[in-house]
């Protein structure tokens, strides 16, 4: 049997996100380690986008972006369910997922993985410090809705672990990575991501390194 | 019984698509036009996002974000399938949608609207040329790529209609509706759109006007 291949970036939310969820629907992949642009010429074949994640199933297709890939994998593997039981519950989940993946990434993760991580990668001098100071106030304001949120829910969809926990740790990790989460401020948000980093199916991201760039001492540690 | 309502702008592709499924799906529905930012106090309530479409289902929940409420539309509703008939086709479906609502939008359409019409409608000044061009090149590449999709397909994500296609003719009205569609040298393009406008569920998209700014003659007509 051919086991499916995951061309990742480890610094990339979405492909944390496919990882995450393929651990916890009990799939077994292959991890093929890719920068967010791929240069080598077979997997420019089979990634003509040139974006990662991109999955290539047991039949040898290739699946691109990261809600199609993890919906694909929930609609083979119906368990354990991590969309919702009913219509509603997989409304508000997936309206999670919508809000992490895009307002999210757009307002914050990406000017932070883009100044912090892309410009040193590829030596394009120093992180521009307004760009980070506007990301961080976005951040603030999107930790601020978290909190409203895990003031009345377990996990972020309701009472059951979900996607949307999975898509908003994985944009937190990436931002966590680099120390610029304003842990002390967001209590609830701080107590949910430690049940997070609890999980078996986030050890390997929260093993992930850069060479060269470590993170801070507290990111892997569930008790920080 | 209560009927489902929407919350919509009609200049936002993003409603665009959740009429068009809400009518392909043959959901009645009353729609309730507000601008991309509502100001009304009842709908704030409803919205604390402040962003539309909201569908209010008619147990009266408030649902947001277009493709958590389409994916809900299609849980319910079950025939006719704009998904796709196993996994694979899904996934192809769910990676064109996010190429159009996401990419194609940032690039493109976001950029469209913002000059030409919320800085008319809020009384803002002229559109930035430099902006508008950069757009109109980025549109020119996406055109390529569905160009290329169309020269083997009769619908984007196959042989069959699909919410691949309302997403992408979702995003092109609201360019067209300004003039900015470079239809000359879109030949398959065009064709596509033709069969689309002469879809039913298109009808009432392709009639709303924007008091004082109404769009070229050939924008509602399906032999353009």
């Amino acid at each position: 049997m051919v086991l499916p291949e995951l061309f990742h970036d480890p610094m990339s939310p979405f492909c944390r996100k496919v990882r995450v969820v393929l651990d916890e629907l009990g799939v077994s992949c292959s991890l093929i380690r890719e920068d967010a642009s791929p240069q080598r010429d077979e997997v420019r074949t089979l990634i003509p986008a040139g974006e990662v994640p991109v999955l290539i199933n047991d039949s040898g297709s290739a699946l691109a972006d990261s809600q199609a890939i993890v919906e694909y994998l929930q609609d083979i593997h119906r368990e354990p369910d991590l969309l919702g039981k009913n219509p509603a519950e997989r409304a508000e989940t997936r309206r999670l997922v919508a809000w992490f993946d895009g307002t999210m990434y757009q307002d914050v993760t990406r000017m932070i993985i883009e100044e912090k991580i892309h410009k040193w990668r590829q030596r394009r001098g120093k992180p521009d410090s307004a760009v980070l100071a506007a990301a961080r106030g976005r951040l603030r304001l999107h930790l601020d809705d978290m909190e409203r949120l895990l003031a009345t829910r377990f996990w972020l969809a309701g009472e059951r672990f979900s996607l949307a926990d999975v898509a908003a740790a994985s944009q937190i990790s990436c931002i966590d990575y680099v120390g610029d989460m304003p842990w002390s401020s967001s209590q609830a948000t701080r107590e949910w991501y430690a049940r997070i980093k609890s999980r078996p199916s986030f050890r390997p991201i929260l093993h992930d390194r850069l060479a060269g760039m470590p993170p801070d001492d507290h990111y892997a540690d569930p008790d920080f």
